[in-house]
């Protein structure tokens, strides 16, 4: 539901730059950053041979990574791993750009900031109920946080890249407006006047952006995957052959509006019996018969870990009804898995089991298998400073230029 | 839910060829094709202009097509659309590679040939119901009809570029298998192994191929949509960024089994109250209270035009399903518009008012357009040999070796 970083710079490994002499330059930048940052230290040597160019045009493009602060040698190789002429092993820099991730949460604010590396530098969050509250305070409060953040990661020798915004809501295909908050109550609100500051700004989608902390730094996760995420709401996210699928208006994902009972009770999106009403946290806690409070998640978790039979039902309900939703969904995309993240992590144990009997009984060969995510609730905030990472290997000439 | 083509010839216009001096040529020559394809006749010299290269780079470029067969010029170009000095139009041919694309249906077997320029120019179709008869007779009877068209094209000067064959069936990502296909009562049939042909072999599913056909050939139809199509079964395809969405087995698309009313009557899946239930011909025609013959659709089509109640009665109550499961479908993918297709089209004006209305009272914003197919049944066929004539036009390299 975002247009993330990656098209602010439209590069991608070998995808979308022209198809010129300089674009190629440009996308052998990226496949050399790929390279370090995904199976460094690396000799040159180590880097032309995976890569399948020349030595001699390695040097060249390493040469000018390390003048713009990309890449950094660690000195001579030790002589165990010597392979031909001592070279220097290459590695990511430390100190160089960094990506900067903020989040809008119903209930908190977070900022960090992530090196190249992939390494959190800096962290502040912020507790205290938004909902409700107009956009400017809550950003001011945000940008405060920033600052904050950005002061520390450049004391720490790296300088901010651009900041990705995670919000609770549907972002325009502009990746600055948001375009419906209902958890905030915001409306067509566009951050971009909202946060100014002097490095590109992107705003997605929280489940967006955990599904694509999912897919860079989670544990084996596949390239096609649906991931499906709850803070107030349901969220999901859809990712084919390692790309978010955004839909026309950047909307897609909307899995919490999927009819599950088509004659239930009223949705404020103007259906009925969509799967919120049976799995979004709050209808959870009125069927438990609790108060929604603050930390919905910890007390779910914590009543059911308990034994109260309450909870337990609601979340057997909200599995099943689940189930019924991801049925749909995956005979629609035929994803490899779908990967329970965001608050509903939180609470697996008790949603697995009947979401999974769900699934199987309504699916003729072997049911797709649901994972449960290792991040949970903090896939939004790493996703969105790691979208800022990733945009920087994807173009490191883009980022050379404004070094 | 197929691979078609454009796996086994892995170009597409600046895609997946290798970043080499090599592959820039390939790529370029793909451009040269696609701009006469889309544009021409056109003069090298607005050749160049349209691709962003030298007029003598795209020289080099057209003689290499013309040599391969797969441009020709007209001959000096009229004065009056002179832009200086007098070029000669460059056209893509008539008489080179053909696409050559086959429909096994249920009801019926057809097999066509189109050149390069999107004509069709030999047909062959045989009517018979092929339900329950085992893959070997059908195949042969299938080989014989494209023995026919291939020698019919051949004496028109063309020669088979590659045969796509579109069956209603999920197909395996090796665009052979025809893993399941229930109303042929085909199960991990291998067509590569029953239809040896001299020239590459796609079998894709016929959903697939019928978006593939609306992407092509239909009239302003958008790069990002859900096609929707029956013959017996449901089927759907989703278009992303104008390609086909086809799931880690090649198995997206299967509208069909989302479940409409989840305690609904038991579906062959193992499902319950899956749209196929209340949507697929032979639940429409129950509905009707009439029996399923050979012409399903034009039965139903017939009486509803003659104002017979039931069967108006039972396609309203198809369109209401239609519309509660592509509300599920839309918030899942954002499309900019859903496509009757196939059998769907002809009985587009029955179903559509109740589709229409579940989909818009069930959407917060703006319900997503329905549009109905102009090519209608005849999709599959075309969008089949058409993936063939657009994996010659991707990388025409690749053709001009074998030519």
């Amino acid at each position: 539901m975002t247009a993330p970083l990656h098209e602010a710079h439209p590069a991608g490994p070998g995808r979308a730059l022209p198809d010129t002499q300089q674009g190629m330059r440009r996308r052998n930048l990226a496949r050399v950053m790929h390279a370090v940052s995904a199976q460094g230290p690396l000799s040159r040597a180590a880097v032309a041979s995976r890569i399948g160019l020349t030595r001699a045009a390695v040097s060249t493009l390493v040469d000018e990574l390390i003048r713009s602060g990309l890449l950094e040698e660690l000195g001579p190789e030790r002589p165990g791993r010597r392979v031909g002429r001592p070279g220097s092993a290459l590695a990511v820099s430390g100190h160089g750009p960094a990506g900067i991730g903020a989040e809008v949460g119903v209930d908190h604010l977070a900022v960090c900031a992530v090196d190249l590396r992939g390494e959190v530098r800096a962290r502040a969050v912020r507790y205290g109920a938004n909902r409700g509250r107009p956009p400017e305070p809550v950003i001011e409060e945000l940008a405060g946080l920033v600052r904050r953040v950005v002061a520390e990661a450049e004391r720490a020798g790296l300088w901010p890249a651009g900041l990705a915004v995670a919000v609770p809501g549907l972002v325009a295909r502009d990746a600055r407006t948001v375009v419906r908050a209902p958890n905030l109550d915001w409306h067509d609100t566009d951050l971009g006047a909202l946060l100014p500051v002097e490095y590109p700004l992107t705003v997605g989608n929280e489940a967006n952006f955990g599904a694509l902390a999912e897919l860079w730094l989670g544990d084996g996760t596949p390239r096609d995957f649906l991931h499906v995420s709850a803070e107030i709401g349901i969220g999901a996210a859809v990712v084919v052959d390692g790309a978010l699928l955004r839909g026309t208006r950047g909307f897609a994902g909307e899995l919490g509006h999927v009819p599950v009972r088509p004659d239930g009770p009223k949705c404020p999106c103007g259906g009925r019996g969509c799967l919120e009403q049976y799995a979004g946290e709050e209808a959870v806690l009125r069927a438990a018969g609790l108060e929604p409070g603050e930390d919905r998640v910890g007390l779910l978790a914590g009543r059911a870990a308990e034994g109260d039979e309450d909870v337990r039902g609601a979340l057997h309900d909200a599995g099943t009804a689940l189930g019924i939703a991801l049925t749909g969904a995956v005979n629609l995309l035929d994803p490899e898995s779908v990967v329970l993240g965001g608050a509903l992590a939180g609470l697996a144990p008790w949603l697995l089991p009947s979401l999974e009997a769900e699934l199987d009984r309504r699916t003729a060969g072997p049911a797709c298998p649901v994972a449960v995510s290792r991040l949970g609730s903090e896939g939004p905030l790493l996703g969105a400073a790691h979208s800022v990472v990733r945009a920087v290997l994807d173009d490191p000439a883009a980022v050379a230029e404004r070094a």
